[in-house]
């Protein structure tokens, strides 16, 4: 029997199925992707734990691990059977209003149960809302560095990407006037990460001030990527994107993943911080529940205990959790300092991150980042992101949320590898 | 401040973004969607509890009751803690290698563990196989009836779809010659479900046999839903369509959902039953793979409970819900034929459902199913899913998996309800 895809090369057409081309053209743009080839140069015989500095899950570290009251909320649910039925597609009533009032806390206005969309982790928040804004001719503007999936689910979905730098000189502020030169008629939506996964910055209460302008001058939305919320640790304090919400309309895409270290319970949300309705009268946020009505669903049990997690999480876990990642940030940056061949521009205040820039011309025998960070997994059991990845050639993104043993072990790993690999001084 | 979306009437352009229109389109193919409507004509003030005949969900009921092992899978993989972090897009190895030894039961050859990929649900597995299959011109060949996720998914993702037709005379076989007639160079797939939603048949092996040898001869491959897989309490028994993956590449949907009755759980999986490994060479896996790297995942934990959930559910648990859905089919099989204005072409063989048709004729005051249902909604608390949301205009989709009593209640007030709307006889 004859197979292959219909046209190819050298033989009739057989099977009338081939795949895609977007669909594999937009995976390229992914971190699991990228880590999993990186991942795949550790030695199988180093005798070392290998050190994950890729990606922010630091939930395999006792010393991160989820409250007892998380836990306990998702074994209650599951036992009292009343959570195994489908949810609306929506999310469940006491989830969606529990998620309303923690976000409310920090807002100048409430924010009600029907501004909330309960997701599959924050990855199935920005599916839904790029879904949503795509149209023919329709261009979204995102930061470089920024995180892959916003320019995975646009090119998936046809939307033309503009990138608009932030500055490290300026501690990675947004560059608002790139912002305004790059927007025209076409454009729907400004993408802004707060704590900021790669660079570990906290945007502060006046340049989202700013940013608000911005936007309402240009007449597009803020998609606000505050799944880092809360996480911060330096002198500026987490200030959600919403409050701005009077100024433009904010879309907030939020999960429990990172500041309860869930990742893989799988729930956000998207919460429309719009309190002029803008987002309702131009349908957009009934587009969103549509979307969804066709979407996957977190599961309903997890749902179910939401209401839980968020009132009986203590304080106590919180501060424990942001007092590690101060001292492993502060780790991280000290030996940074004292590695040869990278540098980097500002210290992380917030997020699980820091951007690091690697002067490739230090280096022998060493191309580019990817070509780095292979050989650094090779020789040294080491994983960390190439910032090729996020757009940002000879960078490496490298996360501090990791046991501070392991971390310390890593990062003296690091050291080694650049040393070895240095060019030598004249 | 003037708001609206771009280009509206009346006023200048103030905002711009606005929804994409197919994202809106695909949503009204949706039995969530059209079953909340219909919920939402039953009174507030009934005395009477509301009877659900419309959606394939009997979790709530004590009868229906998950199985402590699948229960206990949960709640153990939530407390060790090893199950918090991310999972690889695909799914965790032990759960996909779990369920390639689950299906392979059913088999006459081995899955692999990289045959499966894990996903949130059946939802999500149509998502990713209907989003790699998208292609500019291409077109999808789906059952009328059949079930609304697969035109809206095709809708959204551009894909064309055709319908050939499930012939109740012939219990709700595939009209095979239509399928030939339909099928052009641009075909890529057609769609099955069996055991059938909506009609509740069963689709012989030698039926089967046919469709295999069909597509074959066409160049398409076989999606095969078998989310209702094992539900058969008739003379046929279940036989996977990836029984003749010799035959014709077979791309199996299925999940825990149904058989387990935890539905709101979300764990399903695609399954490429293709020993010849076609869709490995035509790159379908790959970019399926691919594709789920930038979407959610099913909760990490529940992928952790997978190999438990399937290994120490015992054969007393299935036994008993196909002896309830046997009993259930009966009393809505007989109590239909005892019901005017309404017939039922075949006797429910599998699945949770079965298709009746309305003689709307006989009825006074009723235009079409759609006003059946919402009135039937209104006046006797009973939730029925109209066929129109299914294609089938002027046919029911009602569900028997639910209590027995509370199934003979509903079908005692759809009863009133058709006697009360007859028009009087000549």
């Amino acid at each position: 029997m004859e197979s292959g895809g219909g046209g190819g090369c050298g033989g009739a057409k057989r099977w009338g199925f081939r795949p895609n081309a977007a669909a594999a053209s937009a995976a390229t743009w992914s971190v699991r992707g990228t880590l999993n080839k990186i991942r795949a140069a550790v030695p199988a015989g180093d005798a070392r734990v290998a050190i994950p500095l890729g990606n922010g899950d630091p939930s395999l570290f006792a010393s991160f691990r989820t409250p007892a009251a998380a836990e306990d909320a998702v074994v209650a649910a599951v036992r009292s059977a009343q959570f195994n039925c489908y949810a609306p597609a929506v999310g469940i009533p006491s989830a969606r209003s529990a998620i309303a009032e923690y976000l409310s806390r920090d807002l100048p206005y409430k924010l009600s149960s029907d501004d909330i969309f309960v997701t599959g982790g924050c990855t199935q928040a920005v599916d839904a809302v790029f879904s949503i804004l795509a149209r023919p001719g329709v261009n979204i503007l995102l930061p470089m560095p920024g995180f892959p999936l916003y320019e995975a689910r646009s090119v998936f979905s046809g939307i033309d990407v503009r990138y608009f730098d932030l500055i490290p000189e300026k501690g990675w502020e947004i560059d608002l006037e790139a912002v305004e030169a790059l927007a025209d008629e076409n454009t729907a939506a400004m993408v802004i990460i707060n704590p900021n996964n790669p660079c570990g910055n906290v945007f502060t209460y006046q340049h989202l001030a700013k940013v608000a302008e911005t936007a309402s001058k240009l007449g597009i939305m803020v998609i606000a990527d505050e799944v880092y919320d809360h996480l911060v640790f330096g002198s500026d304090p987490f200030v959600p994107m919403g409050v701005f919400g009077e100024t433009v309309p904010v879309v907030t895409l939020g999960s429990i993943s990172k500041r309860w270290v869930v990742p893989g319970w799988r729930l956000g949300w998207v919460a429309i911080c719009d309190p002029k309705g803008i987002l309702r009268e131009t349908k957009v946020v009934d587009s969103i529940a549509s979307y969804l009505n066709i979407s996957t669903d977190p599961a309903t049990f997890i749902q179910g205990a939401i209401p839980h997690i968020l009132e009986n999480t203590k304080e106590d876990f919180f501060n424990k959790i942001i007092a590690l990642l101060r001292e492993t940030a502060d780790i991280c940056y000290n030996a940074i300092k004292e590695i040869e061949c990278i540098t980097c521009p500002h210290k992380p205040e917030g997020s699980m991150f820091v951007m690091v820039k690697l002067n490739i011309s230090c280096l022998e025998h060493i191309h580019d980042d990817v070509d780095f960070c292979k050989k650094l997994a090779k020789e040294e059991s080491v994983i960390i992101l190439p910032g090729s990845a996020l757009g940002m050639k000879n960078w490496l993104r490298i996360t501090f949320a990791i046991d501070p043993s392991s971390l310390a072990d890593g990062l003296g790993r690091l050291k080694s590898f650049c040393r070895r690999n240095a060019k030598l001084r004249n």
